[in-house]
């Protein structure tokens, strides 16, 4: 049961994609309060709510408090951040509106580097970095739908204890989520938490746009699944190289997990056929650049990162 | 001027696509007595003749001597092979009616080995690589479009100097050519004519297909050009493990030559556009084994060939 302090947490949610309509919408579903900067889809949900379709049982939040400017939001006490790694550079702003003194920032987004790069005087008490292990897309503006896992990883940044009011840090927090109904991995080191999301987004992701493909098809061609394996093997040299443990035997399991999952497509896919920027830094650039500080070169990952970023700067239906 | 014995020389050109229809069109142009097998655009030609466009002078043979089965074909001196590498498992039984005892084959085809694969009794005088330098496709079944460059490279494979009747071996070979208005490149080292071809062929073909993009859009770009001279060196390191002499700058070479060339889709790309099987073989699977038996294993060439591999089997509209 909640305590008094614990009943007045105040939520944000930046970013109302499939990421920030699933969490946040559970989160407000528990009767959180929780309060959407939207963008595109601003209009859509407050007219017409949010509706989450979820295997765990679908449901439909009539009244959302939906902004569309950071300036009109309260300041709140938990920050999520499920933003495109793309648009962080409105994140400093917006979190200087939203965030209060002392609050907690999580960053549900994929790649590396984001933290790093947020101006220290953006973050103002504790940082998490959420790592969604989940299968959601939109299916409407105001319409999400999960299909398959759904875990959020929590790994600690920088821990401000004394100014949180979150009791307990990462433990508070992780509780929140999982009275909300959201399975919460506790992931102790927080680079390899960002590494290890990275086995699979880097292979997943970058395919499925380049060869326009989901997982289950990507999976079942050996061709590909060779590549993907091998990919991922890049990636855990690279993370060691970091100081991470992890065993090569985790590119296997991903391999695993991936086969036995529903066919997917990843936001990577998305991304590209909606003519969306794609997250070619944080996925890419900045792990393939770390990668060969650490003397890790990832050949293969560096050629479908070129590949990429051709084919977003000639995005034109294929002839065949 | 030829001599009598020259005069009597009966050429055969197996395959009549872009390839077959330049250099045997330019053999026949020239008075020469050219035989030319032909699936599928048989007909067009049989009954439209063969017309050339080309920088040099287009031209039109009304009267082609065009077959569509090997045994209607009279025995040759030299017998060209134009055929794509996927289709040389119909060699041997070509050879059997087409090709004179102790006559000459020339296999212009990209790709690596090619000669060593073929039976030994279906060669049965001299052999010599063919290399195309040169920009060709076809506008129509009987219409060939000749772009730019287009230097046949040759280099003997084997050489029976004692059976043969083109007087001089490659010499008398290349000046055939000459007179009929093709330059001619000898190649002392047909390992290295092999693998040189390759240098270009394996980045420009294969991302022509796998990024559906002409030459000088790949040239054009920073992060494909960088990807494929990075694919050129590993092509050049693994040749120099075979014993090849090619210093690494013949891969800026080759970058700074297809950026001065007219925008071009190579033959890959066509195959892949049409449906056809593609050369992975012989352009890919072939150089990469024997790249890692050499100890030179050219892990971004795998990375492309592993794409092409599931593109060829999903070939279906992009999306975007």
């Amino acid at each position: 049961m909640p305590t008094e302090c614990e009943k007045k947490l105040r939520f944000a949610m930046i970013g109302l994609g499939a990421i920030g309509g699933y969490y946040g919408g559970l989160l407000a579903q528990s009767g959180r309060e929780v309060h959407f900067l939207a963008r595109s889809n601003f209009e859509a949900v407050r007219a017409n709510g949010l509706r989450v379709d979820t295997p765990s049982g679908d449901f439909r939040l009539q009244r959302v408090n939906v902004y569309h400017r950071a300036e009109d939001m309260p300041r709140c006490d938990v920050v999520l951040v499920a933003l495109k790694a793309t648009d962080n550079g409105a994140l400093p702003a917006i979190l200087s509106h939203v965030l209060r003194e002392g609050g907690t920032t999580v960053l549900i987004q994929n790649g590396l580097g984001q933290e790093e790069r947020l101006p220290e005087n953006a973050l103002r008490g504790s940082v998490y970095a959420g790592l969604g292990f989940i299968c959601a897309s939109k299916a409407a503006p105001n319409h999400v739908i999960h299909s398959d896992y759904g875990a959020l990883r929590l790994a600690a940044y920088r821990e401000a204890p004394g100014s949180l009011r979150l009791h307990g840090g990462a433990e508070g927090l992780a509780r929140e989520f999982e009275a909300a109904g959201v399975e919460i991995e506790r992931e102790s080191d927080f680079l390899s938490a960002r590494w290890k999301k990275l086995v699979w987004n880097i292979p997943f992701n970058g395919l499925s746009a380049a060869l326009q493909a989901d997982t289950a098809e990507l999976t079942r061609c050996s061709s590909t699944r060779d590549l993907a394996e091998a990919l991922m093997l890049e990636v855990i040299a690279a993370a060691r190289a970091e100081g991470c443990t992890m065993p090569d035997t985790y590119a296997r399991q991903m391999i695993d997990a991936t086969l036995s999952m529903k066919p997917y497509f990843p936001s990577m896919y998305h991304d590209f056929v909606a003519g969306r920027e794609l997250e070619l830094d944080a996925m890419y650039a900045v792990p393939i650049e770390r990668a060969r500080a650490g003397q890790r070169p990832m050949i293969r990952v560096e050629t479908l990162a070129q590949e990429l970023t051709f084919l977003c700067a000639h995005r034109k239906p294929r002839k065949c």
